[in-house]
C-alpha cells in the first residue's frame, strides 16, 4: 500500500510503483465485502482439493467434542495444548476454532509453490498438503473431523516438527499465525488505528468457517481497548475513515502505478480491480495461482509460468517508467532558465 | 496555490480547481527566473505607454538629489514625507527608491479595468493613469523625473486623496503597499518560512529598476533574522525546498485544474505556462490584458472580453467536472456491494 500512496502523492519524487497484494481499498468507508477475505481463503482450499463441507462440518465437531468434560480431555489431548490454554468450558472451543482459522488464514497466504518460511516454515503449496486432510467424500466421524484440524494446526505451526505443545488461549498465550512478521503487537496495534479493515466470516457457502459477520466499529474498539487499554489506547485512536479520507477510494488522478493481485490470496479482495485491466497507466495484474505477493520473492527453479509473466509485464513497465523519466531529465538539461532574457518573448 | 495543491493531493475530495494566478513554480529549486517580476511589472508599464527609459532615469534623478543636503530637504518636501521618516543620509534614498518601487509592483498586480480597493483604493487601468506621468519623449529635468515618481506614489497611496504625509522607512513606518492584505507581517512571515520565491531587479532591460540581483537565501534569511529574530525566527524555519518537495515542480499526474494567468500579472511569471496550452485535463489560460487574479472578481459593465472569455471556458470546464462527477456517483449507486455475494464470479 505505502508503494501505491507514495506514487500517488508524490508522483514528482517517484516515477512508478508496483503494489503487490496492496488492499488499498479495504476500509470500512468503501464497497469492499466484510466476508471476502474468508471467501477467498475457501476459494484457495477448494481450488487444491480441499472439501469444504468436511470443513464446515469439522467445526461441529469440534463444538460437540468441547461440550462434554471427557471431549474437551480429548481435544486437549488431541490438539497437545499446554495445560495453561487448555479447554476449560465449553466456551473454550471458541479460542480453539479461532487459533485453527488462523492457520488456514494465513496458510492461503503464503500458499507459495515451494518451501518458504514467511510466516512460519512450510513445504512448498502448503495448502494443497493441508487439503490432503480434507479431500475425502465419505462419511466422517466426529473424531477424524477434529484429527484433520489438528493435522492442519501442526503443519502450519510445527513443520519442522521441534514443537511439543501448542498454546491457542490468546489471553495467555504467545503464539500467533504473523508472529514471524516482528513485534506482535505491531499489526494489531495498526488495526486498532488507521489499519481498520472490515473482516468477518459468512459462513457457508461465502466461506467454510462460521458468522461473526457483520464487522463492526463498535466491535474493533472493544477489542482494542481490551487490547490495548493499559498502554493508553482510547477510541479517539480508531479512525477508520482515515485512510481513505487521505488517498481515496478510487484514483482520479493517479498514474504509473501496477496492482499486482494473486487470484488465490485472501488479501485481494480489497485490490484495485479484481480483474486484469489498464486504466490510463494504472494496470492490474492477477496472477491466477499467486498467493500474497508472490511475484515480490526472488525468482525460484519452481516458480510458476503465471509469476514469471507478470514479473515479465512488470520489468517491461519499469523499463517504461525509467526510459520516460531519462527522456523528461534529457529535456531538462537543455533548456535551463535562470534569467529571463533565455526565455522572453 | 492552495487551489491547486488540493487538487494535486487530494483529487478523490475536489473535482477539479481553478488555480487562478498561482506562483506555483516560484521557488528557488525550479527554472523560475528571479528577474522575470520586474520584468513583467515593466512589460505592463510599456504596454500601457509609459516610457520605459524616463523610469529608469528617474533613480538616477532621485539619487543626485539625495547626494546634497538640500536634495535631500527638497525631496522630503515633495514626497510629504513624514518627519520621522526624512532622508538624511545619501543613502537613505535606497528606502525611498525601495517604497516607489513597490507601488510600480503592486500596481502592475491590481491593474483591472475599473476602480478598486483590492491593494489600495485606485482608478481603472490605474496603470495607464500612472504612465500618464512618464510617456514624454523629450529630455527631462531631475525636478520633473522626481515629480514624476512622486506622482506615482500619490497615485497608488493616495488617490482618494486623503493623506497628507507619507511614511517610506520601513524601520520606523508602518506604510506598505500590502497592507490591505490584512496582517502586514502575515506575507513576510510566510516568505521567511514555506513561501521563499526568488525575486529581484536586473535593470535595464530586463525592468526599469536597478540590479538587486543575485537572489540568495542567505540574503533572505538575514533579513528574516532582522524582521523576526525577537519573536523567535531562527534560520531551520527557512524551508525554501519544502513547497516543491511537496508538491513538485512538476505535475505528471495532475488533473483537472486550470491555471489561469493574466499577461500583465508580474506573478504570472511563476504560473504553470507562461502561454495558453492544454496537456491532458490541465489547462493554461492566458488573459491578455489581465492582472492579477482578475478572473476572480465578480464580472463588472467594464470587464475586457479577454477576461469574459476566460471566464466562459472555466464556467464550461467547471461543468465538465461536475457532470463527470455526477456520472461516477450515479454509477457507484447503481452497483453497491456489502457482501462477497453480489460479486462473486
Amino acid at each position: 500500500m505505502l508503494a501505491a500512496w507514495i506514487r500517488i502523492k508524490y508522483p514528482h519524487l517517484v516515477e512508478g510503483s508496483i503494489a503487490a497484494s496492496a488492499p488499498v481499498f479495504w476500509f470500512p468507508s468503501t464497497a469492499v465485502p466484510e466476508d471476502i477475505f474468508d471467501n477467498i481463503v475457501t476459494r484457495s482450499f477448494v481450488s487444491f482439493g480441499c472439501n469444504s463441507d468436511n470443513i464446515a462440518a469439522a467445526w461441529s465437531a469440534l463444538e460437540q467434542f468441547a461440550s462434554s468434560e471427557q471431549g474437551r480431555s480429548h481435544l486437549n489431548s488431541l490438539f497437545k495444548l499446554e495445560q495453561k490454554s487448555f479447554l476449560q468450558t465449553p466456551e473454550d472451543v471458541q479460542f480453539l476454532k479461532a487459533f485453527i482459522r488462523e492457520s488456514f488464514e494465513s496458510m492461503a497466504m503464503v500458499n507459495y509453490p515451494y518451501p518458504t518460511e514467511f510466516l512460519a516454515p512450510l513445504p512448498g503449496w502448503p495448502v494443497k498438503v493441508a487439503c490432503g486432510y480434507f479431500n475425502s467424500t465419505g462419511q466422517r466421524t466426529a473424531e477424524e473431523h477434529a484429527t484433520s484440524l489438528y493435522s492442519i494446526v501442526n503443519l502450519y505451526y510445527n513443520f519442522t516438527g521441534e514443537r511439543e505443545t501448542l498454546c491457542v488461549n490468546p489471553d495467555v498465550c504467545d503464539d500467533s499465525a504473523y508472529g514471524a512478521l516482528g513485534d506482535p503487537l505491531g499489526w494489531p496495534w495498526q488495526a486498532c488505528t488507521e489499519m481498520v479493515m472490515q473482516l468477518c466470516g459468512s459462513g457457508p457457502p461465502n466461506d467454510f468457517f462460521w458468522k461473526d459477520c457483520p464487522f463492526t466499529i463498535e466491535g474493533v474498539i472493544e477489542g482494542c481497548e481490551q487490547q490495548f487499554g493499559k498502554i493508553g489506547y482510547t477510541k479517539q485512536l480508531t479512525r477508520p475513515d482515515w485512510a481513505i479520507l487521505n488517498y481515496g477510494s478510487y484514483y482520479p488522478s493517479a498514474s504509473n502505478i501496477i496492482f499486482s493481485n494473486g487470484y488465490l490470496d485472501p488479501w485481494s479482495g480489497g485490490g484495485w480491480s479484481l480483474k486484469p485491466q489498464t486504466i490510463g497507466s494504472l494496470v492490474s495484474i492477477i496472477i491466477e495461482d499467486g498467493a500474497h505477493h508472490y511475484d515480490l520473492r526472488g525468482s525460484h527453479p519452481d516458480d510458476t509460468e503465471a509469476v514469471k509473466e507478470a514479473r515479465k509485464l512488470e520489468r517491461i513497465y519499469i523499463g517504461k517508467w525509467i526510459h520516460e523519466a531519462q527522456k523528461r531529465f534529457k529535456k531538462m538539461h537543455k533548456h535551463p532558465r535562470r534569467n529571463t532574457k533565455s526565455f522572453r518573448r
